[in-house]
């Protein structure tokens, strides 16, 4: 691993942005044990609630050299996934920390810090929790046979021996904030001004969906293999013309059906894009001599080769 | 607001520490619309599930000036209550690291990027959710009346004009994780070392349940307003007596039954142990001179003033 240089850091923090209040009424009052020395604490769910809000985690260069990048994390996953590897090394918020951006990490509406509330009253839904046999599979890590035994691809770039650590990551979800969320992500853009978009999957569509409807400063997304794609009408496709998109796919993409039909669906979102004057650009990574990546490029054993090219697909953008 | 010096900063990162791997087995499987422009995935619930691990959020500086100091977070919040103030002033991470310690900031299980697990299966109930009337109360800021406007003592140092933007940092909780919480929290303190602890509530019960079991090598611990006091045998008392703790208390305590009671638990507490070789202090901010503080004096107005005593009481130490 290549020796990181320090950072002088002018200021490291956090702010919550975005969200409603909602109320609760008509609920029964309990008494619950926390701890088993403590006393009970009487608890009233009736009354108001904050919701839909995000949580967000800065750190800001004394002297940055770049835009401020905003990284979005994928769906069962919080900011987390941008910063220490499960195998103890830099994650992607060090490497472009490094590199002279101030970064942005956020948890998603539901996820991490950013909280979640009662449901199905307020929040529509009940949290769906994700086993880690999903997982793997999912994000073409690996499948577990009937011992479970974890069978990777032998190419593979996920640091297999600490994927017990990795499922750690994981947090529940919910369906259904998708406009409180778009509406939270805003706050946070005009925030943060002209800035770079980190994302991955389900992040990546909500980045295309703020630029397609001219939401903030969006100098260019780069988003780690994207799994939905956003509506696009004359409006949208004049806003994202400005946005210059990277989209990032690891290896393996033809052994699964889904990942196959993401991918062509990726192509004609590009192509349409592009068609109007757009610049979306599609980069297998196998392509480039990049074997063996998964969807969690951004902690794989060559996460930081990856970085690299971002930093200079980005650096030729500017 | 005091200009802050920059940080040099080695690294900065998180991890993941503690907890088992639990399975659900037997359950429905079925397809979830996730964000309305993407396929449906099928959804299987059954499998292993991490669970009772916690995050924790780390930045170590080029040259620390003293030992790391390991933070942990009161009931309904995470690890994001020591960062930044509801209104934008530094947070007790941010001017430790400023007076020289390497800072860890963990989400208590089932708290934030810690993440949950399905209920009632793995975790033994449901989450439970406090609204903002409660924590309003709870946390001596002040009490809404029938027209929801927030009546707060005149004194009264926290920045209530960013109140519904301090209440987006609440998170919901589970009971009943104590011992693996206690497991997670070991595995933090045999990684970090030698180390300070600052809690908060419920967190200054743990990191005191930890110190009278010889987990961990703790050199002193700072609990805002302790909330839950340990058993205490012979084993613990001498355990204890090696572990200088500072126990600060804000304003306005006489005025509720419930932080009362509380308070003088705390003397209680400090008694046997003072009596048995301990050192335990209960500090009443009011009594020397600093009036106003709430239950969430980290960032309360004058939580610098309140950092720097903190600091010094630390220097004294060692």
């Amino acid at each position: 691993m290549p020796e990181l240089s320090t950072l002088t850091v002018k200021d490291i923090g956090s702010f919550f942005v975005g969200g409603i209040q909602a109320r609760l009424s008509g609920r029964e009052v309990r008494e619950v044990h926390f701890a088993k020395d403590a006393p009970p604490l009487r608890v009233d769910p009736n009354g108001r609630y904050p919701s839909g809000h995000i949580y967000v985690q800065f750190v800001r260069l004394e002297r940055p050299s770049g835009l401020p990048i905003v990284f979005l994390n994928g769906g069962t996953f919080t900011g987390a996934m941008w910063e220490t590897t499960p195998d103890g090394r830099p994650g992607w918020q060090r490497l472009f920390l490094g590199r002279g951006h101030d970064t942005y990490l956020s948890d998603a509406v539901g996820r991490g810090r950013s909280g979640f509330s009662p449901f199905p009253e307020i929040f529509r839904t009940a949290p769906l929790f994700r086993p880690i046999e999903e997982t793997s599979r999912l994000l073409r890590i690996g499948s577990f046979d009937e011992q479970e035994r974890l069978s990777t691809y032998l190419n593979t770039q996920f640091p297999v021996s600490q994927f017990d650590a990795f499922v750690k990551q994981s947090v529940p979800r919910f369906a259904g904030s998708d406009e409180l969320e778009r509406d939270a992500f805003a706050e946070l853009l005009s925030m943060v001004g002209p800035c770079i978009v980190i994302a991955q999957s389900s992040g990546g569509y909500l980045a295309t969906e703020l630029a397609a409807r001219n939401v903030g400063t969006i100098a260019a997304i780069v988003t780690v293999e994207m799994t939905a794609f956003p509506y696009l009408g004359a409006a949208e496709l004049q806003a994202l013309t400005g946005v210059p998109q990277l989209i990032l796919w690891g290896d393996h993409i033809a052994n699964s059906q889904m990942w196959q039909t993401t991918r062509s669906a990726s192509d004609r979102y590009a192509e349409t894009v592009n068609r109007n004057g757009g610049n979306v650009t599609n980069l297998d990574l196998p392509s480039i001599g990049h074997f063996g990546n998964t969807h969690q490029m951004m902690m794989d054993l060559n996460n930081a080769d990856i970085a690299a090219l971002i930093g200079e697909w980005l650096d030729r953008r500017h």
